[in-house]
């Protein structure tokens, strides 16, 4: 019987990494999208821009597939407490890194429409944004990973820094439209690619919640709400 | 052995049930904050708008609630096939009805920034969005609780209208814009309200495909995408 749960146990740990794995896999799929997204607007590479948003699919059936997995975890080894709260966790992030996904499809899909104009100075900030959220992305997923709900904590307090850059960036674009309104339809496009940015942060942010919750069975501690930022 | 097995079911059930009345009750309060923002909006009602914001609390916590019984019901039960995609379905449904409370939060919260200024066409246009977005919420949640994949098939068609409604608005803020500088800051935070109202059509369809992967075990064909709109 001890030998039998044994096993139970190490079946279930074995699925447990799966999972972490194919969250991780979707994370570096996510972080990839966003930045070549970036890279795609400040080149107005078009060509490339398409091929993110054919990409997302896969996100779309990883997710799918964590499910499934997630299900069939549930089902099999019926885990408890701290065990099942991962298993759920997993579920919950691979839903919210699929949502990261779609962000940077689309701000793929804004790439066509600032195609054409001159120098906008708000371009140069975005890419700096998009790197301090992807990061956030990335340091949280690590986090779910090890499990490390203080280094959860750390990434929640990283996304002042972004609400920052939007707040200075949505500034930018309302005065660049002022100026000259040919500006209005690009910046209007820059205006979502930053929202979309934010809420990037906003998601990692949220996942940090979930994996603070996964690794210690509380909720973490209320912050300063910052969504529904102008 | 069968009586106790029939005891189980019955268990089951009725814990479904709650579950199901649990997220009805959380759809209730969404399309009341999305309603009551728009009217917030409309009539430049601040002091409103803050209740909103400060009552969508209430959305987090019956989301906390619902995925601790969730969480609690495959523990206890351990539901298998059908039964636990329905339990799966409502914890992923709970957090998507979450979201589109936290997008009434945010038309709220802009309700004190487009608070001065004369009237903006777009204002009576997005009421009507926000009626057909808040409808699609409604009959998805109803097909949710009678298991109807059919209803739900049939909420994801009436998404195009809303998208229909997004880029009419879209188009018209840009050229309130373009046709007085002093409409640009109102203007890009209606910009921001018909976005919100967009995507609460997105998560009812969302929620829609959960419905019928929930309902049948199959996932629902392949729509025309509509993410991703200017």
């Amino acid at each position: 019987m001890q030998q039998s749960r044994e096993h139970t146990l190490k079946a279930f740990d074995q699925d447990l990494d799966r999972l972490r794995a194919l969250i991780s896999q979707m994370g570096g799929l996510a972080e990839h999208a966003i930045g070549e997204a970036m890279r795609c607007l400040i080149q107005r590479d078009v060509e490339a821009a398409e091929r993110i948003v054919e990409n997302d699919q896969k996100l779309d059936a990883l997710e799918i597939e964590t499910e499934r997995r997630v299900v069939q975890l549930i089902a099999l080894r019926a885990p408890m407490a701290g065990d099942l709260r991962d298993v759920v966790a997993a579920l919950k992030i691979s839903g919210v890194v699929e949502r990261i996904g779609d962000y940077a499809k689309n701000i793929a899909r804004r790439v066509p429409q600032i195609d054409q104009g001159g120098h906008l100075e708000p371009l140069s900030l975005l890419p700096e944004m998009a790197r301090i959220a992807t990061q956030m992305v990335h340091d949280v997923l690590n986090a779910f990973v090890n499990r490390d709900a203080d280094a959860a904590v750390r990434v929640c307090q990283r996304d002042q820094a972004v609400d920052d850059f939007y707040d200075s960036i949505f500034r930018t674009l309302l005065t660049f439209m002022m100026e000259n309104p040919h500006n209005i339809g690009q910046a209007a496009h820059l205006l979502f690619v930053a929202k979309n940015l934010e809420r990037v942060g906003d998601h990692a942010t949220n996942i940090a919640e979930m994996v603070f919750y996964a690794a210690t069975g509380e909720h973490m501690a209320e912050r300063p709400r910052t969504a529904g930022r102008s």
